[in-house]
């Protein structure tokens, strides 16, 4: 057995084993990760430097770029305690398991009901930024699945020992310490991808070419977060000062975010009223590329990359056309673009933004990482089979019941 | 410009160009194409008669089989007036578009709705019955989502004429006559797996082999429709008549069926009570393996398919652990594997049994043909920009609101 498939098969059985443990076992498993995590702050923080000596040789070399340097350090501001107190936040969030949307009586005495549920494992890619190693730990613990993960590696010697402080935590929990299992190099990823008995999502987390390259290399689904194009559109009963306000934080609140946004499309009406405002507006902070277009709609649905376009209008007509005929994960009204995120959306928490169109789209909180089982319980003293139905035999009744687990 | 690309294309763009169109419009586009097809009863019959022939002489030649000829008959029984009728009730059904899931307050004046959508483009690939391209054009217009289909090569003279009724019925509504298309060759799939810029789910309804085929040669999302391994666990508490109604059930009622079991598992200290009984009543009927196992829950969660099992107990600790430990599709108590069916859970119709764990797992209705898109509007007097929250600014409310759309 490779030592991928080790890795693997571990995770799967960790899973399975791991069914049955209760929502406040999870949640004192994060617990002891975030007291793990404390205990060994010194030498992984020790280790965190040794990283980023060596990236400031690569960056003198010119081979690794500032910002890349920048997010690798864990010890920057408030960071360290900010990612303690995410583990203690997830922590405290509603159980996403559980969770019944769907309950028909089919027959007396024979109840289904639809209970979320875990995914199963997940092989979860990412670049830099070490403390998302213990961001997407507690996600996978907090919704159920055990995960496989693969960092940058620019920030191995730093994630190597947060791994090693989450597996003693998970030692102090109900929960098995290969719950999380990290791997550092590229050909382990590349061997789990062809796993597809024991791995059930992958979700990638970086460029486009990073989301692709995994798609082209796996039959295991892939929720894929990748870049934005997006889009603001001035309609023609565009209000000159939010079209100023909502132009310019969507383009540069923060400019390499994926949800800031690329392409501005204003009604030819405006060209000598709004976009010479708003240009100007722009002007003092960015600069922007304006295709003006009377048929935003197809234009954008055309070149943008579905993430999250936003009008500008004071009508409520062209405010519903857009939001429904724009085909995208969001669609805005005289609001900016960047509002697109799962702490911004009430989600408590974010797994990444989700470029995909299957299972879970946009900011993704705690429910995109679980999926759902059918629970049938006859409680007939003779059980229930379905060959006493049909022609002749009885029919069902499909009755809304209550949405209470029975066990 | 391929023929594959033409038809993929022409689909996106049908897509994008009937986002605006209402439930009701896309109700009458259904009744236009069942008068359609109505209209056109007997080309479409005639064609199916030499579609039967040619399939007689391969039976006779000893190259295809026996059912799968009885399954190309579009005149048997009450079959015609079936399908039809199934046109009718899915457009009667309620429209699965437009469903708010998620709505909070952002801010004063800042709403965001979660909305359920259509997922796109759909390529659905299936064997044998070719009344299956009725069902499935009516599933994708009701869930909003275009659609290019393919059926087996055996109902090509079939399903080409049918697909002309329901172009012809498509021309007499809202909708483009490109909506739906069929195409008839496996190169046709070849090259439209490709085209992940045009179709956004393949859905497989077929052989595990077929299944696997296609998750090989594509990087567009997947929703598998395979075979399944099924299992019963005996518990220790099962009783005598729900083991016996519910093992025959499970394995007799309809054996080529996914949801038929595989699999029977027998608590050791049953197998001189119980198992005589229930293997004297299946011998009677069919054949079974039994493996006796301790760790039923182990056993099946490294044997089945995660379809549907079932145990049979009268234990409810028994029942809850099996429920919730076994990680399958379906898990049932006293219940038969048979009731795996999107028509016995109450959905209305179906569109197969997704053996996959995203997105939509076990019977598949039309909520498994769509997803969502945030909408958020801003009624501020200067719109919204996140600029003006964080440290310092303004605070989140996350407030719950009414799940009704302002649109």
């Amino acid at each position: 057995m490779s030592s991928a498939e080790a890795f693997a098969k571990a995770a799967k059985t960790a899973f399975e084993d791991s069914q049955l443990i209760t929502s406040k076992e999870r949640a004192t498993a994060l617990l002891c990760i975030r007291d793990a995590l404390q205990s060994n702050k010194a030498e992984i923080l020790a280790a965190n430097k040794e990283d980023l000596k060596a990236a400031q040789i690569e960056v003198d070399a010119g081979r690794m770029s500032e910002s890349l340097l920048k997010r690798l350090d864990l010890d920057k501001g408030d960071k360290w305690d900010s990612m303690l107190q995410g583990v203690s936040d997830v922590a405290a969030l509603p159980d996403p398991l559980g969770i019944v949307s769907y309950a028909k009586e089919l027959d007396d005495g024979l109840e289904l009901f639809r209970v979320s549920c875990p995914i199963g494992v997940l092989l979860v890619i990412f670049e830099a930024r070490p403390e998302v190693v213990v961001n997407i730990a507690a996600l996978a613990i907090k919704s159920g699945n055990s995960a496989i993960l693969k960092g940058g590696k620019e920030s191995n010697r730093t994630t190597l020992l947060l791994a090693q402080a989450i597996a003693a935590g998970l030692s102090q929990s109900a929960l098995p310490a290969t719950y999380i299992q990290t791997i550092q190099t590229r050909a382990e990823v590349s061997s789990l991808l062809a796993l597809d008995q024991y791995i059930d999502l992958v979700i990638p987390r970086g460029s486009n070419s990073l989301v692709r390259e995994i798609q082209n290399n796996t039959r295991i689904p892939v929720m894929g977060h990748a870049d934005g194009i997006c889009s603001v559109y001035l309609d023609e009963s565009a209000d000159i000062e939010k079209a100023v306000r909502v132009v310019v934080d969507s383009k540069t609140d923060y400019p390499s975010a994926c949800n800031s946004t690329e392409t501005l499309i204003v009604h030819e009406s405006l060209l000598n009223s709004v976009w010479l405002v708003v240009g100007r507006a722009l002007l003092e902070a960015k600069s922007a590329r304006s295709p003006p277009s009377p048929a935003a709609i197809r234009f954008i649905n055309t070149h943008s990359s579905h993430h999250t376009d936003s009008i500008v209008t004071e009508s409520h007509a062209a405010a519903a056309a857009f939001c429904r005929g724009v085909d995208s994960a969001g669609t805005f009204v005289n609001a900016s673009t960047r509002f697109a995120d799962g702490f911004r959306y009430g989600f408590g928490t974010e797994v990444g933004i989700s470029t995909g169109r299957i299972h879970a789209r946009g900011p993704v909180g705690l429910e995109g990482l679980v999926i759902y089982k059918y629970m049938l319980r006859s409680t007939d003293a003779k059980g229930h089979v379905v060959g006493d139905f049909g022609a002749g035999g009885k029919q069902y009744k499909h009755a809304n019941i209550a949405a209470t687990l029975p066990f």
